[in-house]
């Protein structure tokens, strides 16, 4: 219900069928190049490789009973080059099995769909890294458990977002020369149905279609298909803590950020005044999901023999479904960043909530040099125990203690209770962390897939 | 249950304490070596961070109650350096917190679990990739959804898992310069209690450690241990296909392979006759159960704020255990693979077994450039029923059919229904598979470690 | 894919609206009756509560900017009964939440799919056993880890299906007074905007839509929709099993059992021969992705609050999943077993592939009582290793071995390699499974759950 | 780490291998009663089924070899018998299989696990509704999306938690009867080796057990033992629940409860102030576990024949582990519960937070007769608006408002921002939450099957 309408096209009927056709056309024009059909075949195939032709709910209907989608497009296609050109029809899908054509589809699709995925990644990590430089230095309560522990800021908690997200990234740099690879085998993986030039079909095929041409064919070895599940789990969670972070912070009793205001966006049908995290919910809801989704595809690998009855079919809308999830969340969270109102009073403000308490590390960290870290602990600690018993502020009553009072001078103390005093690196923090982020932004994609050849993804 | 008992100790008591004892002692010599405590005071805490001095029951008693096991832990060093040089145990855990000294221990648990996978992987990688050059020619049944459907070659079968898993060798290297990095943030990730120390001290951490300098503290960002779990994953499910495998061909009316016989092991305590699949049940089993175990590495993921309450918690013990499943299931497939008796004699009568059946994509391979492909299969297929209906060779039935008649003659039979002439590419995909395999071997891991900076992993 | 359309209507756009529009109108109606709003406007609001009134693509949209669907249905709602009387609209809705309509939209929802579920599943119980009977004594391999361990008969494996199909139609009844409950509080669960007569509405509620009235409202309390999500799960795990019984039955070289003949299915788009599995393959794939979608339904219930922040929205189109998997391979595997062809000839072929090890037990049975179980296991054994050995049958050794011809004269070992001397009481078994799954359907639904003891749990 | 002593016990090495002993021993007894065995024989037998005499890690390593524990045990118990009593020896284990034992034996721990459970549940459902009958009328913040929404009470928090902990109780008492089973079957479930007595054995074993008498043997129908992961998966699901919502109510800002104090519980490695959740984290930990382990154990349903290679295996740590997750979590939960610190002055504090926002639907529902429910909606949403554009009090916004003026009076207000006179049927419902839980407590747990109706399904 969250995703984005170009995701649910990337996985929709028509790309789907369109990724089929692009390999029979591919495969057709690779075997006339090699000239094991005739030119003018392949350019008739070519011309029917169009999904518009096809009528997608048939194609569903005849998939659900022939057991996959690869069978009765197949025919179709057959059927429709047989009605122009007989000749070329007995050329169509030469060599290839149901599931050299169904793998390599999704490849053509999944290839398109991590596209839309690291855009729409790059534009969240922007949006975060923007954000974590404007408040760099703004104070927030750090919180440890739910409760307020130190200061830090709220740039820091940002870029630890951002940090995360320019792993994800990278993972999913990596990802692809490892993964988007041709599947081409024929039935029992052999080539066998191409005598001599089965390599020489695949190689050019794989360079038609742009995919690395794998060592041999893969047809149950699902670990790539497997592994860009795997990776989007990744992102998912990192996606799912930000949502989490965001909508704690959105408390009522909190009120640090909220959700960009737009009208009739997080309402309530009864209370008129709620300001509802919905970007961040839908975020959260999708985080919730991808883990038992991605459980499924790794559960899937174990698939039997040269084709699996069951673990492969279990792929086909688990995969798509890990997309539509993930880039929904990555929508919704960039919407939510980009116009996310933050209030700085409130930060403030509830850095003083504890009356002091958020800062007894800076006092002990003061006082163990005197007194050991232990005893300093000690003494701290008690000092709080007086304060919360007695609702007084931890600075008031560290100045009349007769342990502390020798160290903590009235210029100490209103130093130590300054959450700004006590930001430690937090600022240099997130330089490192957007320096990071920026070193991936400059190298080009591009370079790096041709800097790292993937194993066995050379040509013979 | 099937674990390896030099994994059980990687993620024992014992080696989590030391992991966290071998972090504060670093911590003490990198303060000492910048100058923030006392050179001796780092020495006589480095004299008591030995895991054998701490009582593991009560520490974990502690830790139950505490929340955590560094809190236990740093009161009992503490304790013991006070012990002995009072001054010195001020400085004990100067400027951490509790996760990182858990984290950054359990960094190091991972490191030489690690070691361990990737020994034991490059073991069963190697017993495979020796079996399928042995196998690369001889003829199997390809079976697609457990029907036979096609000749292969047992080495291709193989060539198909060792390609599987020397992705996963691959993988697990590129893992470690991202994931293996240093945790050291204090309480709020600031490193406020270092002043302006706090980089330095990391760096010089990192480098006594040998773990990865990571750009900002991670505490509540977990994709580190999360692609660990999922890497592992995709492993898992690799050494899972193999298992089933393994029992498929295993099974009484197949016969192909066996597990290395050794007495007292896969019998039945009723059956005196069996050879049951042990080892390869124990992988199976552990197939089944590392998807739901990474699902949970991920669903933990979602941690709030600076620490999770509970998403954190969640990995201690799920973590350790994908690593038990998992080296186990290496162990026990590397025995039986090393050992496995292979029967290709079995294998010749198994591919009997259609009556040719298993050559019809032959028949239409041969038939279409006369017929066109869909027509030669049509007449195939009609042809495979006469001969299932008959009981008959489907050799017999072409050899008598007009339509087939022309183009099959006695010479050209004979050779489409020797599974040997129909092998298409198999031996070549063999060798392909292991070129890829030994070019990692050749490549030194240390080298990789070394080209490729991990992002965020520079030093200041 | 392999879902059926009854069950996609379902859990259509358009049935979900409708069950949202039944709870505003029922809304309506009970407090009209109770005085709290005008019959008149109650009237009204009935007849705009059609789903075929309202637009689904537009709600899908405005669904996902407002966070949910009732929202702009409400909305649009409200606007179509102010068209024909403004009077009225100001009740719409009256007293109610987002949530309130949802979850009791849903429960409609639940309902009927639940009837489809539970039909669907007798036709498969009966199917399962009436092939049960018929082939009560049928004698099959019994295999254990995938070998041959000793003779029992078809009609046992099926029974024990059906036990498991029986004990989940149990579960489902016992599930619905429990899980088809009312949800109706409020904003925050207390009916505070209905004054005093919020549990007289919601008494009227329940009874009109026929919904259990719950003791309490159960807004973030998610337990009832889990159980049905676990309950499914279950179910799913039977079925899985089942197909995994099929497929493996299927396998060329056992051939047992084949799925029903039927033009274009099961045939492979290159290999003309194949008898693929289809149905059971979809049932198979069905329980390979349920396991991960209950765990998603147990991990969304930590619900936040009296409302959740993403829990609830992760069950939306989780548990739909859940039921057209289900209920695809239901339906598939039902298709599957009407028409099942059993090769009664195979089995008996298969049963003498161990040349008589099969029957070893057998053999261990009778000399048990002569030299002791454990002696007569090692005798027994060692004659187990010669046949294997010497490719003899097993029968041929123990005839000229000198500890056991005394007891094995020819008429006894005649008898001990017979296996239809060997079945035990299969045949009896079959018959308490069926007798225990007959006493289920002679029970009327509503009168079980005050006096059903649960299947096998009888004596005998 | 967060588990119970006695739970750890329950399915510890002595539990297990006692548990297979009894069964060996039952037996034993069965089969001397029926005359099928001397009954000098059983006596020794019983005699040896003591745990304590074995040695579990010979056991252990030896169970790795050969496959499961059984066939150890077995050779142990015989050969101590032999010892005693050479001729008692041949009648050890007579006419089991090793899963009969590892099942049965499993059954009888299961038992006493289930037993834990239900105390530890029933001990939490005591404490939380002690607390919800205190605090029935306690005015606290609803809130959805973490949003406060309207007022609501403390109790009827609690007494949502309550009533899930009430419909767990039931199914847990439903659960028994059908999956504590007796498992006895032979190696393929046809009891052939005990001729005609089979049966009369099993019923004898199952009464001398107190197991039921399954209709038929269920070796690798799994539903039994899933059906006991699924519903304390349910359960953790609740526990889950209660725990986010406790660690929420904990945060610093909220501050409305907190876990009981205690001296080295809750505190941090460096910061002396802090209340950390300690047993909510371990609830929260094992909440986020328990799915993933529910969903191995589903996916392991799916085993192969007449017994599984991997699925049967990949229960037996999972359902100990789960087992321990929720008993740990409930003991946590309930010292949390017991002991919990209540501050109703913060409840009231933090109901102020909205400067009367909170109340806008009394305003709405006061409205709403008067100007219809939509109008009313948007005169309180403008005013909303408002309020918190000037930092103003609703309250004081709407009294100088001309559109509200007329029916708002100073009376009129007061009493709409009092949030005692807006916590509807809370009270009410805290009452029916308790008495269905109180309904389930006094009805005999044996009696139960028979009568009981489910909870909240009741009309009031």
């Amino acid at each position: 219900m969250f995703s984005t309408s170009r995701m649910r096209e990337a996985f929709g009927d028509r790309a789907r069928v369109q990724g089929m056709l692009d390999m029979e056309a591919a495969l057709a024009r690779a075997e006339a190049r090699i000239g094991l059909i005739p030119a003018s075949a392949a350019t008739t195939i070519a011309v029917h490789c169009r999904a518009e032709h096809y009528d997608f709910a048939a194609l569903g209907s005849a998939a659900a009973f022939a057991g996959n989608v690869a069978i009765p497009l197949v025919t179709a296609l057959t059927e429709a080059v047989a009605r122009e050109h007989p000749d070329a029809a007995r050329h169509v899908h030469w060599g290839a099995t149901s599931q050299d054509i169904i793998d390599t589809g999704l490849m053509l699709q999944l290839r398109a769909a991590l596209d839309l995925v690291e855009a729409d990644l790059a534009r969240l990590a922007h949006a975060v890294g923007t954000l974590a430089t404007t408040h760099a230095r703004t104070p927030i309560a750090g919180r440890t458990l739910l409760q307020q522990a130190l200061p830090t800021t709220f740039g820091l908690k940002l870029a630890g977002w951002l940090s995360a997200l320019t792993r994800d990234r990278v993972r999913l740099r990596e990802l692809r020369p490892r993964v988007l690879a041709l599947q081409f085998g024929g039935a029992a993986g052999t080539l066998a149905a191409l005598g001599d030039q089965g390599l020489e079909v695949a190689a050019a095929l794989a360079a038609d279609l742009e995919l690395a041409l794998p060592d041999i064919p893969w047809h149950s070895q699902r670990d790539r298909v497997a592994e860009i599940a795997t990776t989007l789990g990744l992102l998912s969670g990192t996606l799912g803590k930000i949502a989490r972070d965001i909508t704690l912070l959105m408390q009522t009793e909190i009120g640090e950020v909220l959700e960009p205001a737009s009208p009739g966006r997080g309402g309530s049908s009864t209370l008129p005044h709620k300001r509802n995290p919905v970007g961040t919910t839908a975020a959260a809801a999708a985080s919730l999901r991808v883990p038992g989704l991605v459980a499924t595809m790794l559960a899937a690998m174990v698939q039997e023999h040269e084709r699996a009855a069951g673990g492969w079919h279990a792929e086909w809308e688990t995969l798509p479904d890990i997309f539509l999830l993930v880039d929904g969340a990555l929508a919704n969270l960039t919407q939510v960043v980009q116009g996310l109102e933050v209030d700085t009073v409130r930060m403030r403000d509830n850095l003083d909530a504890t009356k002091g308490l958020l800062l007894a590390e800076a006092v002990t960290t003061e006082l163990a040099p005197h007194l050991g870290r232990m005893a300093a602990h000690r003494v701290v600690e008690r000092a709080c125990q007086r304060a919360i018993a007695g609702h007084r502020h931890l600075r008031d009553v560290l100045a009349e203690q007769d342990e502390t009072r020798t160290w903590l001078t009235d210029v100490v103390l209103a130093r130590l209770f300054d959450p700004r005093q006590y930001l430690g690196l937090a600022e240099l923090l997130v330089a490192r962390a957007i320096a990071t982020a920026e070193h991936l932004g400059d190298r080009k994609p591009n370079a790096h897939h041709h800097a790292e050849p993937a194993p066995g993804a050379d040509a013979p």
